[in-house]
């Protein structure tokens, strides 16, 4: 590939990142989301009111995609239990989180141990309602916290969830943003989880802050590919979708999510783990935080496990805050804005940023010269030989000359100096600037 | 190679394999083994009782072999040392270790001093026989205890070894087990040693054993070369015969000798260190015994050093119990079975039986579907996202099959995963019966 | 290539290398060198005059070499700064490195403030002349003492430069010593400093020394071109007119600075570090001595930034005593006999004498039987086997034998081994006699 504009410098971001991302989130936060359903076309509508290119589609309930159906639109009208009195002891309106997630309908009496068998409380976390699902077989179920639970009378109890599944469609978002090649960086995140920040309301708002930083900026060496889609049947109907375009096109990418509290940094591998996405990833990662967390492909969990699968090899890999399944609030109503901050999500942002930043960077230079050049005659070099004034000025420019062979990308140059790559750019562009480098053929 | 069978899934051994190893083994003790002779024979006579299909072949004194010539047929009828009375102080009849081996004839009266340059014994371990081979140079000599040599008094001494060399032939064991495919496993042990029990007999029972086990399967990948043959002499006679066949077919193979004490399990690589038998070795005894003794290349001292030898080449890795060499009872008249136990055999066996298996098991397979399979719909997948369940039913399965990408092999699965290759197998069989795995060339 | 000569065996040095180097160091300690003019034309002359067939060549003033141009000459004819009195309180005559090198004329009085502008001293090594240069920008200085420098009354002084500048000549010498082969072996070392021992007169009479012992082999399997220049602007001149070729002939190398003081052993890899000139460095001082330090590409600062530079890529490693910038008398007057001395000297011969042994010697071999050769019919094997005597005598030729498979060189053999080559080689000689082995193509 050919680099034919000059090295994208750390650019302004215009907007308050932080800001931006937990005020977005705060206004998902209510809607209930599923993996098909109006939930995923309310929230699709308010990212496409920050994003106005992106494009909202649709997938027939019952398509096939490789081994999986694309299922029936669930619509959820009203779900609860009242107890004797028809008081609600349990309401979906309440929070989201109390109704197991596709639940057939339902509205009977049931003792107290009838309804039990449709309850699911953590004995572990007594004050959190966890999240449950159960898309591919047909039950109903309602969550609730262990206390309430332990409080619950043996007497009788009214369920009612009036739900339907029908034929419908699966919607999601994908946003293209051209570039200066047709390679591709592909960036993924889901939109399927209902009312909990970290996993995952986090992930969206963090993948419209970059688009919106990706479109600001003056020119773009790769196309992005943004996809706003639910969690596996997603990533399977959009692969099945185009997979050959993808396999073509895609050089990098990310599957965003867990990006929104401030506790730690995480990195989960693709299944190659040496992808072009994993290398910036890791880079990125250690000059943040030197003691981020590495995950293996055994700890994966997410869309990756689609994008990576044997056959469709895609080269994505994750950049998180605190991992999904790896802090005590995950899938609970205490996934929340005390989890989940300004601070947080900025830092979500920036790692991912610097990381697409460190692939755009990312270019093999060479030479034009032979030797090291006489930079003193373009006023670039100290001519008096004095060791320190040499070691705080120039050795670094030195040094990554004397890498760029045209064979080694500037990636694998920062990793042998053990420079962020930014500085390694910013330590370039002088001789850039006076030729002495010329991009060669990746 | 094309993989058409199923896996080979655990097999019931359907004899007490220790005890078939012990009796075989107290059988073949008493017998006199030089590498040529009757002693030769008798063993092999046994062995074909229980391999009835074994082929014994014979090649004549005096055949060029490689750099090497077919030796003379060595006959010994008795050997003594007598004291000025008569008595006999030293009896091949006694021990058979007592006998330099290949001792030229002698019948002569000896003082003390004459007759201790021809003595061998050990200081260090007084009460001990130990043993001692002149193949190649014309001598004679007695081996017997430290304590008794010092007992020796100045006196004549009546030295009478009755022994014969003369035209004859060299004696080997084949045994040749089809399979589905025309490449080879090459098992070879050695029956040159006279009465000693871990160094070796524990080699050709276990391998008698392993002949039989083999026998038993319902279906083998791979045809089975298993050879009973002289130490040294014995391998370059039987490669200068079969080297273009070998070369052409051998994809694995081990060298069975030191398999019959219960202290240790160590493992002698191949030249080359990484051959599939190497890397079945080291994962069968990483399970077995994570402390197993791991010897280089540099530790060698049976017939991988003709094997493996420069052109050669072939791929022969060793599991051992306590290596030749490397036990004080080693060479000497204390390994006996004192030494080697049923336990013993029956580990070094088991060792080399799971080596076997994982070669045979360790194909390479790929999914027939793009993404992850949809494992619910054939019952194979708890719907419910309770993710305790999850992990302990169906997580090796899904990590197992995200690896299946037609270019690893199972071995190297099981490395990634770290896990037995067995349990791998039994993750990947109700996968394998949906067809949603196939075979890929090796 | 093909090998065709007997192995180079350890040789006997017919001059006392330690003495030889210190008294040629002695002789041309006085001479005051710059990167031109007759200091260098004055040094090359004593060398040739050990050297007779050394080529000493000029380069016009003016010459572009790659992105340099050949400066003019530098003449210089006297230096001193004078108190009010007439009294020369420094003087270029007594210690040369007084005067800031290429400096250009001046006659001037001068009050404190103004001449302190032109002076350089050194605060933390208060008694040392520091040894400042400025070759490509218009200046002129003093050096002194810190000491001395804080002595200087606020008086007027005179301060005379009477040097000049003008077309010339760059001058270099060098040695081009014919071998079996036109596969060189290039040694580069340095001749523009002034009156400093270790960094550098100790690389020049070192490389003096190596060339006489080269002279002195009854065969050499490679050539050896050894070039005398000043350092960078002389590296880059030579590499201008000479690249081709030494790109094509050119398989290892050295760059020969640093080697006098008795301290310790150093080692600054080629930029690839994999280089043969590498693995015979870093195998060689591993044996010398353990504890050697290891530097790295970053830590370089001599020719091997031209030879190794992009595009450019010549095989060039540097072994070292106390490596340049490292050790406390560097670039100061402190730089002399009481650190650099006949035993370091000759160790830094030593080191480099088998570093280019060890590249002399490092053939492919294959034996020229299959399997292990007969020793014992030979003589070269105890017959007996005893275990202990084994050991002793050819363990480790039977170990070279069983590496011996034509692919692996005898440098890959000798650390697979942990043994010097040079002990390899003489475990080896007896097989070779024998007709064993054969060399096979690199």
């Amino acid at each position: 590939m050919k680099f034919d504009g000059p090295l994208l410098k750390s650019t302004t971001i215009d907007f308050d990142v932080g800001r931006f991302c937990i005020e977005l989130a705060k206004k998902l936060f209510p809607i209930y989301r599923s993996i098909t359903g109006q939930g995923v076309r309310d929230t699709l509508a308010h990212i496409k009111h920050q994003l106005p290119t992106l494009n909202i589609c649709e997938v027939k309930s019952g398509t096939r995609v490789f081994d999986w159906t694309v299922p029936d639109e669930w619509i959820i009208r009203d779900a609860y239990v009242t107890d004797v009195s028809g008081l609600k002891i349990i309401d979906f309106r309440n929070n989201n989180l109390h109704l197991v997630g596709y639940s057939e309908p339902v509205d009977k009496w049931l003792d107290l141990d009838e309804l039990d068998a449709h309850l699911y409380s953590n004995p572990d976390q007594p004050t959190a309602i966890p999240y449950v699902t159960s898309y591919y077989e047909r039950r109903w179920g309602f969550c609730l916290t262990h206390n309430q639970r332990q409080s619950l009378s043996p007497d009788l109890y009214h369920a009612v969830v009036d739900s339907e599944l029908r034929m419908g469609v699966l919607n999601f978002g994908e946003l293209i943003l051209p570039g200066q090649t047709t390679q591709e960086i592909l960036l993924s995140t889901y939109i399927c989880h209902p009312s909990m920040a970290n996993n995952e309301l986090s992930g969206p708002v963090v993948t419209v802050a970059l688009a919106k930083w990706l479109m600001s900026l003056p020119h773009r060496r790769f196309t992005y590919r943004i996809v706003f889609i639910p969690e596996t049947i997603g990533s399977i109907t959009y692969l099945s979708q185009n997979l050959d375009h993808l396999k073509r096109n895609v050089v990098a990418g990310f599957n965003v999510t867990c990006v929104g509290d401030n506790r730690c940094y995480s990195y989960l591998p693709s299944r190659d783990g040496d992808t072009l996405s994993d290398r910036a990833a890791l880079h990125v990662l250690k000059h943040i935080e030197p003691n981020f967390k590495r995950y293996t492909w055994m700890d994966r969990g997410s869309d990756e496990r689609q994008y990576c699968s044997p056959g469709v090899d895609l080269p994505i890999a994750t950049i998180m805050r605190s991992k999904y399944g790896e802090y005590k609030e995950y899938h609970t109503s205490h996934d929340d804005f005390s989890v989940v901050t300004e601070q947080g999500l900025a830092g979500g942002f920036e790692a991912l940023r610097q990381a697409i930043e460190t692939i755009e960077n990312n270019v093999k230079l060479r030479m034009t010269v032979l030797c090291e050049p006489q930079l003193g005659k373009r006023g670039l070099y100290p001519n008096f030989n004095s060791q320190e004034l040499y070691d705080q000025t120039i050795r670094m420019t030195m040094d990554a000359i004397s890498f760029c062979d045209g064979n080694r990308d500037l990636l694998e140059i920062a990793e042998l100096m053990g420079v962020p790559i930014s500085r390694l750019v910013n330590a370039l562009q002088p001789i850039l600037n006076e030729g002495l480098l010329e991009p060669s053929l990746l």
